[in-house]
């Protein structure tokens, strides 16, 4: 990787690998995977804080996140994940308070933001793929400590007459857990309102058995049985835990024998290519062009090259360079860099480049092989990666002229947008089309499709423009309501230029919140209800002097001073 | 109304009537309400603004919110309310920015509230009597102005050449709507997101043919044409929609010919009385105590007497004076006091007090009667009534002790509550009953009941706990997950003291976000997504110094200097 430029010395790097991991140990021992936490102290990603009692910084869970996606792909077999920690005594403390304290509002609401999508992760594997995740607590979890293990299937606390798990956000620091915590008490654990209002306040949390009673854990075993306990816990859920499209008969009956032989094999990730200065930032099939005095960044994908495989075994050979597997891993880290490394970009120029049709072979290769794990595993990254696109508070408008694929997967893009332009010009083949996985592949967080939440008025029209076979020219895509614009060739530049100008020059926060509000129609979901309901809030509590101000709670942890606060409600 | 003291002379009065209002006419002819808004400049709330073109501050939506109120009493014979301006070429402008401007953080959020729960009355009106709100917009409708008019059933814009709706707010202001506008846009009238996106940053908004086109209104007429097409309109409401209850034949058979003479026979909703001086508000059935060095308020509302009416007739002679409605109208009263003029009273502690028996005697005379229109609208102000309580930014702590009566509609006060405390003392009678009512008369929000959002976890426990004939003592509450606590006499006053001491020692901004995420557990609707996530932004955007700030939109607009905005989007 290259990071040439003055601008890139300080850019945080989302991309790492097992061997690199400062916090964490990854060991997989057949059906079963071991996620260690063992934070350094001193191995932060500012200055300012030590990571002390497995506390965490946005680098400790860079490097979770990749464990978890690598697990997927190169640990096919493993059927049961264990987190749990090397410090004695201790799960984890959560996010370190100190570097909280010393970061930006913007920092602090973007290291949310992916810690909260690194739990929804855990969650979506063991939605769609059937993996179970077990939180081994040996020790306290406190805080996004107790955050990480609720985002797991199971829960077991030791019981050694002092460890406990709590969030002692409110009253400790005077903000919110802000990586899920009280959300999933109630919506996913379902603990009664009246005690999460309890437990949420306590500072010393919960121990065990009362743990246990109100549901924040699920078991709770003495500290010379715990490992004895959790290993047998393990065993008996990878031989009773089915993952989905490698245990079940029927579907292996179908696959050939070498798709067999290859089934436990996984795929590595290697390292992205890329090559980047100040104007730009070039991966394979993604690109940013960055137009700063204007506050956007071009992002074009490309499509995939003509030669595509026909079977799983001839994807598993490519592996990481298959396109969509490489072109979404690449549009995953643009969407992270852009929005931690550069906050001035306001708006992001979606453009596509390639053959209409090599996409929906892609997609069409996809969808006939959706029962192969890797298959799975690969529409399920494309999907959390367009769900990434979706939570960036950065405005996207689509553009699509000659040359352009928005196709199938790349249509998404489109749909997810906040706007979209198309050129008007009969002289030229400009055309989107849809695929079989615009129907269902890649859900919102909101549980819809894209196309769902477009057409929430007129819900007949999803299947009408699923069912057209052909592609849609401008005035038929416009026709269609498929797109916001279509400006004929006079109109093109001009119009584009003033959009822009005009998304450019508004409030930057009023946007967030706007884009927010509408992305997020129809129905709610706990992933929603985390990034809309909880996140506004906790943002809004970022901003309090309560929190931030001289005499705010987290301003004032740790030091001899005591919080002063404001006591007027609002 | 007695306001005798200093403190008082400086509160915000929410009781108002007819003729008593500066902005408003309201006149009834046969079936047809019409609402003409036209605000007096000078008649503000505050001083440092004017209330130009149609634009409001609170003391214009209290108005609007007792019109609405009294319609549904008053009035029962209406079946189509016409909302319009008697201003030409305006029909509202909207909150008034400069009042906007001026104001403390935490009383933007307020008023916010209140306008939010004003249009969703509007729509309880529409949903559970059947009342045809028409937006009749004889000129422009902008920010505010808009959100009224979408918060009706049906909109037309005059078609005279400029007038136009649109929601300015992002553009002009670097704030949301905050009155429910992104929300109310792609979700009730499920506009496409990519038209919304374009409608909210379109400062000059949309005129009659495109508005219509995109469905921002419902239909457009020329001047000339705009009063009769209106009336055409009207009149069509009026010979098919149905009053819910009133119109149905069968229902209308088994009421008495009495009734039936009686049925659009209003019930006259007189001004409250109350005696208030510092440290307590004492209305008849409801009383606050303020604890104002510890920062909480008892709470508490007295049962009715034993002679209850057993039948709509004696109800309808009884009027305003009927237990619940002049309960609950004092409830209502009590909430909004609290939470605009006693911003530092951080703890409600509600108690009841009364026979257990009348209250449920009560809640046996509205499941009987509930198809008369009166018992339906006095059950339907009720269940607003609570939901105001769950959106109040305080914590509630509900106590029970001996001389109670947390019984049927009295008992979802305890459900509504963040935490319950029930004195375990077997030498004295204390109990908790259900009633009829507890089963689905009372909404929250998110459409569950409070017993259903209360064992999400174990469904089945809400009718086991509905069909108990008897009460719950304390150690059978606290069996049936009905209670949080059931400390025993020697601990009861220790226990109470202490958790009211922590409680109000916490940061109020974070008990604020923490209430907001634990109460509303279980499915999302438009009014909670409204109050959770759009409000929750708008709050974080209130306090951003783009917005808020010396450079900030909202303090320069109007002003000859230029808003200049940190771009860094978070």
């Amino acid at each position: 990787m290259l990071l040439a430029s003055a601008r890139n010395k300080h850019m945080i790097n989302f991309q790492t690998s097992p061997d690199q991991y400062k916090h964490w140990k990854l060991s997989v021992e057949g059906p079963v995977a071991k996620l260690s936490m063992d934070v350094q102290e001193d191995e932060t990603l500012a200055d300012g804080y030590k990571l002390k009692l497995n506390s965490y910084d946005l680098g400790v869970d860079i490097e979770l996140a990749d464990a978890i996606q690598r697990i997927r792909f190169e640990h096919p077999e493993v059927r049961a994940v264990v987190i749990t920690s090397l410090k004695p005594r201790i799960f984890c403390a959560g996010a370190n308070i100190y570097m909280l304290g010393t970061s930006s509002h913007a920092f602090k609401v973007n290291f949310c933001k992916f810690t909260n999508e690194t739990r929804c992760a855990i969650e979506d594997d063991s939605q769609h793929s059937g993996r179970r995740y077990v939180a081994a607590l040996n020790g306290t979890a406190s805080g996004g400590g107790y955050e990480l293990a609720i985002a797991c299937d199971e829960i077991y606390l030791v019981d050694d007459g002092n460890s406990a798990v709590s969030l002692p956000e409110v009253p400790l620091l005077g903000v919110l857990p802000g990586t899920g915590g009280l959300t999933r008490l109630v919506d996913k654990r379902k603990v009664r309102r009246d005690r999460a209002d309890v437990f949420s306040t306590l500072a010393e949390g919960l121990k065990g058995k009362r743990a246990k009673e109100w549901g924040v854990i699920d078991g709770t075993f003495p500290t010379s049985k715990f490992q004895e306990a959790i290993d047998e816990r393990v065993l008996e859920v990878t031989q009773t835990v089915s993952l989905r499209n490698l245990d079940n008969p029927d579907e292996l009956k179908e696959q050939s024998p070498q798709t067999n032989s290859l089934r436990y094999e996984g795929v590595r990730l290697n390292p992205l290519q890329l090559n980047s200065n100040d104007d730009s930032r070039e991966y394979k099939y993604v690109s940013l062009k960055f137009h700063r005095d204007k506050r956007y960044v071009d992002l074009t994908m490309r499509g995939p090259e003509a030669d595509l495989p026909n079977s799983p075994d001839e994807i598993h050979k490519l592996g990481d360079t298959f396109w969509p597997l490489q072109a979404y891993r690449e549009l995953d880290d643009a969407l992270l860099h852009l929005r931690v490394n550069e906050p001035e970009i306001g708006l992001v120029c979606i453009r596509t480049e390639g053959n209409l049709d090599d996409v929906l072979a892609v997609d069409r290769i996809l969808a006939a092989n959706r029962d192969h794990w890797l298959i799975r595993e690969i529409t399920l990254l494309m999907a959390r990666t367009l769900r990434r696109l979706d939570l960036t508070a950065k405005s996207f408008f689509a553009i699509v002229e000659p040359g352009s694929c928005f196709a199938g997967n790349l249509l998404e893009l489109l749909l997810a947008a906040d706007r979209s332009y198309m050129l008007n010009n009969p002289d030229e083949k400009i055309e989107i089309a849809f695929s079989e996985l615009n129907g269902g592949a890649f859900p919102m967080s909101n549980g819809l499709t894209r196309l769902q939440s477009r057409f929430l008025s007129e819900p007949q029209r999803v299947n009408e423009v699923l069912a057209n076979q052909g592609g849609f020219d401008t005035e038929a895509a416009d026709a269609a309501g498929l797109i916001t614009f279509a400006p004929d060739d006079l109109d093109w530049e001009d119009e584009i230029r003033v959009a822009i100008e005009e998304r450019t020059s508004l409030s930057p926060d009023a946007l967030t919140g706007m884009e927010a509000s509408l992305r997020f129609a129809g129905p709610e979901t706990m992933d929603t209800k985390i990034y809309g309901r909880l996140t506004a809030w906790q943002n809004w509590i970022f901003q309090r002097p309560n929190a931030v101000g001289p005499n705010g709670a987290l301003t004032n942890y740790g030091k001899p001073t005591q919080a002063k606060f404001d006591f007027r409600r609002t």
